[in-house]
């Protein structure tokens, strides 16, 4: 079986990580060219990863023959565009979350998709994060019974740059962070999204309120089958990078995560300490291997994604619905599970939070 | 100095803890008598206690002149009117949580409270468990910064008996349960909850419906000072009595509770195991000897009480506004905390959730 | 029945703490006096637990006869001698460890029980806290298989004052301390220890060379049916007060003991912390409660002791034995657990480590 | 800077996985070939990592002029004689542990190093796992004070095959799994091993007693500057692969390990439970990455070795002494430390345990 040719656009922390899983730790993909709009950021990552082709614009990259796959990881903002031209090109794609800032955007990159024929995948790198894939195993084993309460934090030690919020370009914190919750819930529940409500802060980091963004949230959630949770999301914990999740069911329950980083407790005399995790590139550095070693077997075996475009769609839609109930100071109800299901894999019609 | 005369009235699961904690562990209160509508169970108590004196009737606990203080651990409903009649005979009172399951109830009740001139504790025991109160000192001496973050969940193992339900006696799990969430949630914040939101559910114990209560509920908090949070309650985890509290603020944040009882670790080829806590008389056998040797230290020595009817009145308001908006679908603003504070300790006019 | 009368000789930290229990927490016992050297402790102590009788000397307190029982916490030099006066006065015995500083001493005092036809308990408390005795259910119940390796450390978080090694009357490290984890290797090991091996160190406290004590020790262990461990001591942890053991059988382990006393963990840039167990009052609570309401029972029911003098002086032999490796530098065997076996219980020939 | 042509010598179990880091994670080495006695399984390797040179002996891989470097991962036994080959060729070094099953192999393969100017460096990759390497860092910051006492416990949850142990090509407990402890030892202690005792046992795996093996061991240290401690070895947990390090100093304490395998706590009725560390693989993935890391990047940049074949002897002499204490039922004492540092780093005529 000949390797899948990949290329990798926008190589910025997590797109330069993609890259090298691609050139160093997935034997099934061989990294042909990596672009980025800093063009000298696009040179140094190739030659330090040692590949010959280097480009500073989409265009360029996705005209080589030799890639047959790329994987997106520019700013949010531009991955429904650059999706919607990967895919014209004839490009499978893997795409970071989220699919786009507005659901129109990401409806049209996937009908493009759907028309293309080509696979894609949603960069929900925690589906791939073991702990959570074999929660995942235990719930479908019917370890927990039916699961019937969904909670998750997700906290950031300290916030992205002033760049990162400017020009809103990476859409607001429900956008950004919480649609890995509001992923991991529909997935771990078994189960849509029918209703939220939240409440927004902004004591962390009040500067933040000048870009409309808040620096916390608590998402209270409503499922289609009468279960019932609440995400929380923060951007600043001070301590550590903490991301525990937990679902509680008719028999038991799960708790999925760690604080701990080094396997070291240190005793004084003013007692014990640890210290804690510090990055998601060191939380997730298996998932963010998985899920595109997956992406690259399937494609080259002709499987279907598991994290697909609707999926993408879906978590989307809880985002922006949660963001409104923010806004509007109300509980927002997503459209009937019911008719999600009913829709095609591109689902053109798909409408939110109305 | 000499003993307080106490009697305890209601001697069920917790009144009989209360009582044998007056015999035996607090020196310098003098147990007197026990009253329960069930006479044989009083009787029963008085004889394990080694005590001479018990009542199948209140009126007849409280005309002894050598009690100068009660116990009131009846079911919930009667909550205030036993108070009420304490109060008024002279009795200095310590009251299980609720205070009453209606706004007006307590109202009335603290009302003949402040009128006979004693004092009144409210039963938040946790106030007075070590992790909490340690928790409550490292807040107040900076350790964490400015608290912007509340999240509390308090599982129970299995629901209490059909007969707890009956009659709506003790109220639904928004009062029974949530209760202590609120009033952790005020202490801890060091603010007033200035809206709610809540979702409930009925999926682990289907047979409350017919109660018009739920299983479990999530309730989305804001803060008058913009700080926001949320509460779990869940009547049946299945796997053991779970309470957990996290506070996270500017710099750091504090994470309360345990679950594992046993301390040890069973390891086989199945893995690692350990026990869970299995009731709250265990969890916070501290907390409920620690808040009676409060009340016994405070009324002899005329100490002001630390959680006193005002505290019982504002967390009832919470639970009576977070109920509200499950049962209408909406969030619930509070009356604000600028009126609540002006108050007076008895506040006979406070409104709240309408 | 009659309650049990009961006088506590020595109320240091821990015979009073007894006395307080008796007193308090356990109503089948009635606490008639106590007696201490310092008659003026005596008085303290008796007037706080609001009891009549104190004495500066054992005599007179065994001369009481509504005094059934005593409970014997003087220093440990006293304890064989005490023991005997009381057996000779047809007290029933509870003697904390060890039983003596020398093996003769031990068997003549048991010698004196078993002449006097009364019953005697030793102090090893950690047989009646809570995950020993589920320990102990857990490898009966055949939940580990055979066990073949027992662990355990025993770390204090300072040494005791330096009043404490004069004059040596409680004995050095292998008998004042490690006597608790010989006696759980026999116990959980259900086997007798056959050799010995120790090294001993003092570079926690050097201070303690001069009283030809060690700080710390460690003893390898090879028991009768060919299982092996090691036991460690330590006077000077500095970070807490650390007792943890270890048993490896054939299908599994088990590991008892717990480092964190709060129920909290605090969260900061620094990382997280916790504190730790200060003191074996406070670790050991619920033990020291337990292991005197089975004396009581036992001797009200005419139960048998289940801690009784053989234990005693077994676990004394290992102590004597792992003494003499560590000044001798070589293994030391113990007599053949046969020959133990077959004595009887009083076995006043008893011989080890010569 | 050109990369470092490498070969491995021997592609087993971790054979193969150095092969692998060498050809995926390591950019600056360049894996030329592999060897393996089963040729086939050295053909496979080279097939399974795209690289072209494969032999079934030694001597081939060592005439290829494009190898600098190899890495030996040959049964124990063949060591001592392949370093020495290797080293004649002109090859630096990197080998498993021990470096020899006797002293006078390891210092001949020693002398042979040094003879060719070669660099060489023993397979202790705890040195390079990072809770180590952070404890190292925290007593080298003098965080708890002053080491006093060492713990290790190596716990394997099965033994290895039957074929492992026959012909004792591999040694025995004390050779091929103490020998990283006592590494630890001494590394962590900065101190030398003075004087050993060690029990063993055959009751977790009877069958061992025909190969002269033991299952289990307990081992006491005396350090050279007072310190004291232990070490405990384990063929067959049953429950998990634990590895667990503690070290105490005058001021406070370190633990190294885990024993929990994927982030997940599982709560049923019956309790809480989760995973364990099931390899050795798994557990020092990390290490056996950066120690390869480090030897690549030091031969190249001609950097001292940090664990180099003075460390390896040093280790072995106390494996040597610990296993002659187990047979001659003695402690045994090691030569001087003054003596071994006054040694040069080849020490032809290091002597220990006579």
């Amino acid at each position: 079986m000949s390797k899948l040719g990949i290329g990798v656009i926008g190589v910025g922390t997590l797109g330069r990580r993609h890259a090298e899983n691609l050139r160093r730790a997935i034997p099934a993909a061989q990294l042909i060219a990596v672009a980025d709009a800093d063009g000298g950021r696009a040179k140094q990552v190739a030659s330090e990863l040692e590949i010959q082709h280097h480009f500073d614009n989409v265009e360029d990259l996705l005209e080589r023959e030799d890639i047959q796959a790329v994987v997106v990881a520019t700013p949010s903002r531009f991955h429904a565009s650059v999706t919607r031209l990967a895919a014209v090109a004839g490009k499978h794609v893997f795409c970071e979350k989220p699919p786009a800032l507005l659901m129109e955007e990401a409806e049209s990159a996937m009908s493009a998709v759907a028309k293309a024929g080509v696979q894609f995948q949603i960069g929900f790198m925690r589906r791939y994060d073991p702990p959570y894939t074999r929660a995942k195993k235990l719930i479908e084993a019917g370890e927990i019974g039916e699961p019937i309460l969904f909670k998750s934090i997700g906290r950031d030690r300290q916030p992205p740059p002033r760049s990162f919020f400017q020009g809103g370009i990476n859409g607001t914190l429900f956008l950004d962070a919480a649609i890995h919750e509001f992923d991991l819930a529909r997935w771990l529940m078994n189960d849509e999204v029918a209703e939220v409500h939240s409440f927004g802060g902004v004591r962390a980091c009040p500067e933040l309120a000048e870009f409309g963004d808040v620096d916390s949230a608590v998402v209270n959630m409503r499922f289609g089958r009468g279960g019932i949770g609440n995400v929380e999301c923060l951007r600043k914990s001070n301590y550590g990078y903490d991301i525990r999740t937990e679902v509680v069911g008719s028999r038991g329950a799960l708790e999925i995560g760690y604080l701990r980083q080094t396997a070291q407790l240190v005793l004084t005399s003013a007692g014990a300490s640890y210290d804690t995790v510090d990055h998601w590139l060191v939380r997730f550095a298996d998932a963010y291997l998985n899920e595109l070693g997956y992406f690259v077997d399937a494609v080259l075996k002709e499987k279907p994604m598991q994290v697909d475009g609707q999926e993408g769609l879906r978590a989307l839609a809880v985002c922006l619905a949660a963001e409104r109930s923010h806004r509007e100071s109300r509980p927002v109800a997503l459209e009937s599970s019911a008719r999600l299901e009913g829709n095609t894999k591109n689902a053109a019609g798909l409408e939110i939070a109305r």
